[in-house]
């Protein structure tokens, strides 16, 4: 049975601007909520310098058809971000400036597809970002159903509908909807920790010190030695 | 036997010239040839932003051997495009910016390489665009001969010497001589009607009312229902 | 044994100021030591239009642990090029600002990595180079000891610390410390003779008569013919 | 927080030993579950020749890093299928006769691994077997928590432990433990379905009409010309 | 249009049967024509120990679509090979048991297709050889027509109708229909060459004289000296 | 300068002996020497059942070209491993029966090729191991010259000539020719302090009891928990 389900529970919208708002890296979040949620290396931007945050409308299509992409926009809602999973792996072009143009038109973010896109030229004018597993002009039919608003697996990670997606130059990690408050608390104590730590850096200071790292070095055998001292012995 | 194949039959230049004026995509001749011609998604651009028109040289080189470029430049018109396959795959460096100079002085609009390329910074600087499976500075030799304007498979796409070639940012297609006036038409007719479909799209208007999907899809079985009642579901 | 190698052998600075003034492309240095050095053509810029030329400070690296780059960090001095590898392939992003604002505050000039980096548009934004085999957000531990300042295989080219990396669009090439003065002088020789090369290339003058290929390429039986005849043939 | 749960829900043990006495191929089941739950085509036997029915224990671990292993020894079961995913992506070899003995010894019947594996030669003697995405010694380390027995995503699909793994020449599926029943009795229907098909397409009946294709095919517009009236046409 | 070609031309059946007798390998056929014709390194035996030599049917199948396999075998005759190439690039599972009992039937040796195949272990237990790009049960559908026995690339080959294939543990290649008689003579004279060889490499003969390498391995400037000699010098 | 250096010092024969005879693992032997020395998961024996152990004659090449390989024949003695990387990736036919038959004839046990290789039926018929990256017929020349036993990189891991090779299903691993005495006997005791805990495992113990994990494993914090529970709080 295909199924299209309606009336998903999204991340709170609040939450979801004030993620956009402080720009939170993929990193920062990734390690924030525990080092999960991070798609594939091999997602990439079609072009840099865009940050996104957004609510996952998720879509399962066949192979080689993008019927569902159409379907699926009627579902979706301004800050949404569209993210697609096949049901076999394919690099052909799903998706190019008509949907883009559609998608833009209902306030939907970024699309995030494990599989390939085109007329990127087009969307890198638009300002409608795209990852992607591959750029690639190869069409698709509309023939097989497929399922809109399912849990899907994109790119190695689990995607429920209504998640909060962060993509930026880094890639794109997931956070599960209820997780959402905790993962943003974390990230915003994660940069303001990192911004004291940089100033530190930047003035000189060392990581071994600041994370008071050399007992732990010595304790586990780390040896200082000469070149000259390190070449007699090997 | 090695072979030159000289006074090849060539697109007609009124056809290469409206192509490039036009500035068809190659999603777009891709589609309106019936989704032939397309070149393995692999071949990407050095630098993003060109669009190229032109006729194609087509060179037979040894794996990692660049010899038969320089017997290439000396066939090579104005608005002609080098396209290189290699007997062997290889990912050397066989095109720099020497050869790019030389290419450049005879009007050549650029070169499909199904190999590397190297001195990218120089190419993107004296705009000569390359589309090339690796950016790589391995060095080639000059010891086996090969062949220029036979028939080749370049990056899973036969080519033939005088068809036409297109890229862009989305990758590489190949318009077989004399399926070219038609393609273009095609073409052209296919970007009108994208264009009212571009604006409908971007009034709101959807995709599923546009194309009439949806007694196909009641018909094929696409079930609409809520998360409260999937969830419960399953 | 893990060990922390101090005072090695660096390049000698002027040679080193020398090729980063004169901005010798990766391609000429590895054609001008013999076709040797280069870095797998994986390794890419994370943004384009940088040149580095400095010193190797190694670390060899447990898979998915950036212990060691703190430790490396303390071995650093102006000049100095980070170059890491793993003991087991990784994607993990072992690299971001933080590290980058340590290493840019004692004057290092780039990181050369076998494996992930993250907060790309940070390191793009500070103007800190990275040629990596991945662009990627997953964290890593600091649990498992390496190596700084060991001889280290990075990306299939043997690196020693002191060593002249050169690293551009292009990809990364190394110069053993003890060729260096040789490879610079015959890389500017290389550069001259290109330069007269280009000058004869831009005017239209063919490579097959510069470099004198035609009684060659007869000899080794290539034959010309007409289209006309070659279908005929065929 | 790491965690391992204990007392899962596992498929029914009837149905298990249904599933391994019938010797339902992976392509079986994954039709008869309406082509779902297929891990990534990267998923090879060490050796070839087995086929495996068991319920799922998950392990998810760190990269390079085996020490859940050892922790999951204890939560298997006679009839159990070890199912490891990792966190980051790695071909270590996260397992060997050692740890194969442990899991022979509690009755496991095999390994499903997105990583390497090592020992296979003794492995293949002792008859256990193991899907995997590599095989390679390359060591782990025992430092980092995981979780056993949670959802994992393993090679692109989601395993529940207690789910049901059937694996064979041609790679592993997973089915969901309250569809088992249901997906069995479509397998069986299916394989007697196939006889059926098989016996008529041996004798030399063809699918064309056995699946009375013709007239979709016509429909369609499917033509069918001799050579050389195609010959003449292109 | 989609078409099927009828009352191809295929390769003289004596032919045929002479070069599966004489079981003529890859490596030397690829060698007697020049090294052209071999299909890429990623096509695998699903099982090894076997050869065949047989006439090309052709194939050219929509992504994760095998409708046209069915229309192809009713143009199968004995002896004959189907070769199947995709118009996007698919690792989905093709080909099974029942389509090989059915060209089993009709007297077809093997399959060569750049895509993947399932029910392996049935298919290496009837007997009925296979080349493949991937071993995958993914599901595919019948939706969309292709074409038989029209010219198609199959892993970077030209493939014409009626050609002949041959296949063992090293691979594929290609031969064109008209060329066969040639190749097989230059075949034969190249194994009676080896075979002489080899009697003489067996006794212990060196390559480096029988084939009077020395001489230029001196002009080129090839030096031979002691590791006592060259430590020193390095 | 193309260099063959001969007289080289190689691993004590009596090492070797006991190395092949004791058959230890590649896994083993990786371990015993602090998890150095590995190749690259890539590389693959063309048939399976094998261990071998010799010392390396190594031989730099380049692409596509294995003029070089019949220059290492002479420098081989019994029991020797020959050992080829090329300067560039290939995955060419560098080698088949003709070279394994010269090789075999002065007593040679294997090939480790980071290149292609083919004649693989033959090859298992004689006897003759390989470990390559690609089975692959492609055709190499004998144009440009390289080295003979000097340090290569191949794989990923440095070998110097007079270095042992272990090789055998699970891969291959080097060891340096002053290590060997020193990694055999820890290979010895790692073998006979495995063969305990295998006896141990066999009968049911856990690792977790064995290697007395249970505590450590609590200070990290791993929690257990019924799945009711866990369910229950996700």
């Amino acid at each position: 049975m295909s199924v299209v389900v309606q009336n998903i529970k999204r991340t709170d919208p609040d939450l979801v601007s004030a993620c956009a708002k402080a720009r939170y890296g993929v990193a920062t979040v990734h390690e924030a909520q525990g080092r999960k949620g991070l798609l594939a290396a091999y997602m990439n931007p079609i072009y840099r310098g865009t940050h996104v945050a957004g609510t996952a409308v998720t879509v399962s299509a066949a192979p080689c058809d993008n019927w569902m992409i159409h379907v699926a926009v009627e579902q979706c809602q301004p800050s949404d971000v569209l993210v697609l999973a096949t049901t076999s792996p394919s690099d052909a072009g799903y998706f190019g400036d008509l949907l883009a143009t559609s998608l833009h038109a209902r306030g939907v973010k970024a699309l995030i597809i494990d599989a390939g896109v085109r007329d990127t030229a087009d969307l890198e004018q638009m300002g409608f970002p795209v990852w992607s597993k591959a750029i690639h002009s190869q069409g698709t039919v509309k023939e097989t159903l497929g399922d809109v608003n399912i849990p899907i697996v994109c790119a190695g990670a689990l995607v429920n509908p209504g998640d909060l997606i962060v993509a930026d130059d880094d890639g794109v990690v997931v956070i599960a909807r209820t997780d959402v408050a905790d993962v943003l608390a974390k990230s915003a104590a994660r940069e303001a920790l990192e911004e004291s730590k940089r100033v530190r850096l930047a003035s000189g200071e060392l990581g071994l010190d600041i994370y008071n790292m050399r007992p732990r070095l010595k304790e586990e055998g780390l040896v200082y030695m000469d070149q000259v001292e390190y070449l007699g012995n090997s």
